[in-house]
């Protein structure tokens, strides 16, 4: 079963990666980008053909080792 | 406008980083995991409200800078 995870920074956390890609952008002359914040994406194959049970394990992922739940956020999309 | 980017590596491309997390998850005791690939995402706010302008906006920033279309894919997907 695949699935997605998607790791973000908590609003109010700060992105110096966003900000420079803001900058470079500015640079390669493309306008109209307010801003632009970073993350992480996990594209993930669970052996498993239940869904919750998909959730469940890529959950625990997530919480033990993907995201640093201090600063991020994250949300989990079984895709089938 | 708020937007989001995905960028992937192309299949066929190895992923150190993904293994190394696959690795780490069989560490953790977390189970069922076949393999993971790890990508990037970026949430970017567009000055404008013109969807196909967006679009235009942020295909042209992923084929410039947010990714290297010699190993990896992206998508755009703007959220309104």
């Amino acid at each position: 079963m695949k699935a997605r995870v998607v790791v973000t920074l908590k609003s109010g956390i700060l992105d110096p990666q966003g900000k420079a890609i803001e900058g470079a952008l500015k640079s390669l002359g493309i306008a109209g980008v307010a801003s632009v914040r970073q993350g992480k994406v996990f594209d993930i194959e669970v052996e498993t053909d239940d869904r919750s049970r998909a959730q469940d394990v890529l959950r625990e992922a997530a919480e033990k080792l993907l995201a640093n739940t201090v600063i991020e956020n994250f949300s989990v999309e079984v895709l089938g």
